[in-house]
This record gives structure tokens, sequence and C-alpha cells, in this order.
């Protein structure tokens, strides 16, 4: 299973653009995260809402896909970000998870938290959406 | 208005590094488009969500920024995206508007379209969110 | 097709109690209404939003079974709704559309109009959301 | 707190029409039920999505009540519900809570559960919003 979502996530063109990387993996629950540089900013400096979205869409995405079988893939269908805090931090941290598996729908939920220099952290998004098994 | 629009956009890095650009503004109505490149992809080389998401989230804040007054900017309180068809073409066209203006929030919505080769269109998301405008 | 939605329609308990009726039916496009009644009120008299969502949903459903075969259902995955005003009129209108048919899934929008004593009407909803077929 | 919470409640047409009660008060959490029953079902005797949107409503906007200064009341700016099973129980329990607090926008969700003839329950529905407080 980790062997196969390091695969897919190797070819996301826009995860490698924002440095995106995985930091764990287990059933059910994906963590991965980002730098936020200049390069994915708002125009405050801070992390754009878009790399806060990419970021916890693909992990949703990637939790969803350690409940499927092999060589089946997920597409988002639709998700929702709530944006809690500006994301003035160093680094976002995104963890999705499976709250409902299921053959046609998978419905998941992610929390996106910065990182400070300091190591701490603080919540800046929430998301919840449907994911669909694509197989073939 | 329009300078105010471009000089925020120009401050947005992920909007440069997206290679995203402006191609309208009206009065609670923008509309923004990047290519479809491979640094922007998912695993299968179509846009990826985050791309989509970035663009039709961009297009509706900047909708909302036309309503507002000198000196306002606005965040993304929230915002849902429903995905249509794979993004599969050379561009993405996102229009954003204005559905409900408001001093404290306002409500919008964005259409993201793939342009292929040939100049034709197709609807790839829906977005309907809200905006916080912010005086500062 | 009429039919099958009248006869589907009158079966919603929830319709009955909260004396919804069908306006109007077309291809991808129905619409419903339903009176303000001190039954169906938050805590100032207005609309409760939960018969707001109510018919907006139902709406968005009906106009997603228009465009499957006989014998169908759909059921109603994920719906977003954004209030745009109180709804302080007498009676509300729902009307929904389907935005991209599918064999395995619908997306639909819905616009909640109140209507005034005096006729004239004014957007209080917009839904977004996802509708799955369902064969029995 | 709890006083005012069960005020507004009362007040609620919309909920006594559905049965609904309080079941409890705490800070930042509130939860709500009310009985599946003909008068709020669906076409297959389910409850209706509207009665869990409402329920579950509801239960958020009441929970961001309680992080609120006496005299405050709040309005739901909008909310996104995921149907997650068919409500098939003898009664909906929908628990709502505070995900971040704020003097413009509180951010929520909700779970609702289905319980049935034997006590045990399963998870229906999840929510998540905002809520605007209203001072008056």
């Amino acid at each position: 299973m980790e062997t196969r979502i390091r695969d897919s996530f190797a070819r996301q063109g826009l995860m490698d653009t924002l440095g995106a990387r995985i930091d764990e993996i287990a059933e059910g629950r994906v963590t991965l995260s980002a730098p936020i540089t200049a390069a994915a900013s708002q125009q405050h400096g801070y992390a754009h809402a878009g790399l806060t979205f990419a970021l916890g869409d693909s992990a949703a995405g990637y939790s969803a896909l350690t409940t499927m079988p092999d060589g089946a893939e997920v597409l988002t269908a639709e998700m929702k970000i709530n944006l809690l805090a500006p994301a003035d931090g160093t680094r976002l941290i995104a963890t999705g998870e499976v709250v409902k598996p299921g053959r046609r729908l998978v419905v998941t939920r992610a929390t996106v938290e910065t990182e400070y220099a300091d190591g701490t952290r603080r919540a800046v998004a929430i998301l919840q959406g449907t994911m669909v098994p694509i197989t073939g």
C-alpha cells in the first residue's frame, strides 16, 4: 500500500512544484507537508489558500486510497474547506482521514496545521469531502 | 479598481508559480487563466484539483474585491468545489462572480473550464464560497 | 417522468409536513415551494435554515431524477448551502437544476427565494451538491 | 448559558414540529435529538436529509452560541453536509461542536447518528460550516 501511494504521489507534478512530501501513511490516514515559501504565497506572504487546499485535498485522497484494493485510484468528487487562521508559519502539515469507506464513494476529512519556526503548531483549515474510486 | 486587483494579483507568489494571469475584470466578475503544465498536474497528467481550486478560489476572491472600497482586501472564509470532469485540456479558465455582496460576508461562485488546443472548452469545476472583507 | 417525480414526492412525509408542493418539472430543472409558517420557523419567526435546506435539496434531487431512466431513484451524497438573507417572506420557492448529469454522480445546484405578500421575491440561499443514482 | 439556549430552542417552530429536544449542553458542544417519524421521512421511510440537516445545523449553531456573550444570537452563514448512510433507525442524535470560535465567524462541525431500537448507533452524516454572531 505504501509503495502504491508513494508512486502515485511522485507522479503528481503539483506536489513536486510545491515541495510537498509524505510524512506518514497508515490505514485510513495520511499526513503530507510542504514548506510555506514565496512561491506558494498569497498577497500577504502567508500560504495561499490554494496550497492549503491542495495539501489537505491530497492528504484526504491518499487516506481514501489506503482503503482500496491494488490498482485502484481515487479522484476528488467534491471538497469543502473552512479556513481558520492565516497560514503564517514556515510549514503546512495536512492530515487526511477516512470517515466512511465505500466502493462507490469515500467520505474523508482533513486538517491542515501551520508549523512555526519554534515547532509549535496551529490549525489553519479543515476540509470535508468525497473521493470516488476509479478502477482501471 | 483594476489597478488594485492587478497589484494584489502580482503579489501572489502562487499565481506566479502557476503561470496564472488576469483575463478580465468587471464589476462583480473576474476571469483568470493558467496553463495546464506538468508542474501543476496530478498523477494522470491532468490539472491537479489544487490548481483548479486555486484558480477558481482566486477568481471568486477578486470578484468580491471589485465590490469593495479602496484599501480593502478579502480572505476566503470557506469554499467548496465540485469537480465535473478531468481537466485534460491545455489551459484552465476560471470566472468568479459575486452572488451577494456585503460588508461582513460576500457570497461568491466560480466556474472553471478547460480549454483544448482547438479552442473548444468544457466545464471542469464549479465553486461556491464565502469571502470576508478585511480592512487594514 | 412527471408522474414518477410526483409519486416520489407524495411519499416524502417531510414535504407533506412542511406543506411543500411541486410547482414545475422540466428536463433537468424542478421548482418546489412551501409556505413560511410558525411550524417551520427559527427563533425570529423567519423560515428555519432546515426548511430552506430541505426545499433546496429536494428541488436539486428531483432535477437530477429527471435525467435518469425509469425506476431509478436518487440520494443526496452531499450538499452545501450558503444563506444569503433572512427568509422573511410568506413563501419559499426552490429551483434545482442539473449542472452535470452522470451515471454515478449528478452535480446539481439550487436557488431558494422568498416571496413576499406583494409577490416580489428575494434570493435567500444557494446550494451546490451531489446526487447519487440508486437503481433498485 | 443553558437557559439562553433552551429559550432560543423553544422559540424554533421547526424544532417543535420535528419533535426535537436538547439532550446536552456544554461549553462549545451541544447535542440535540429527534424521533424518526413518518412526518419527517423521505420516500423510503428513512429520515429525510432535511431533518438530518436541520438537526445537525441546529446542534452546530447552539454549540457556537455557548461561546458567545449574553444577548448574542447566531445565524448559519453556510453549512455543508455529507450523508454517510441511510437514517433508518428510530431516532436521530446530532452533536455540534465549535472548531474555531471568533467574534466575526465561528467554524463548527456536527455529527448526526441514528439510534436503533436496540440502542446501538450508526453515524449517518457529518456537517461542517460557519456561524455568524448577531448582536442585537
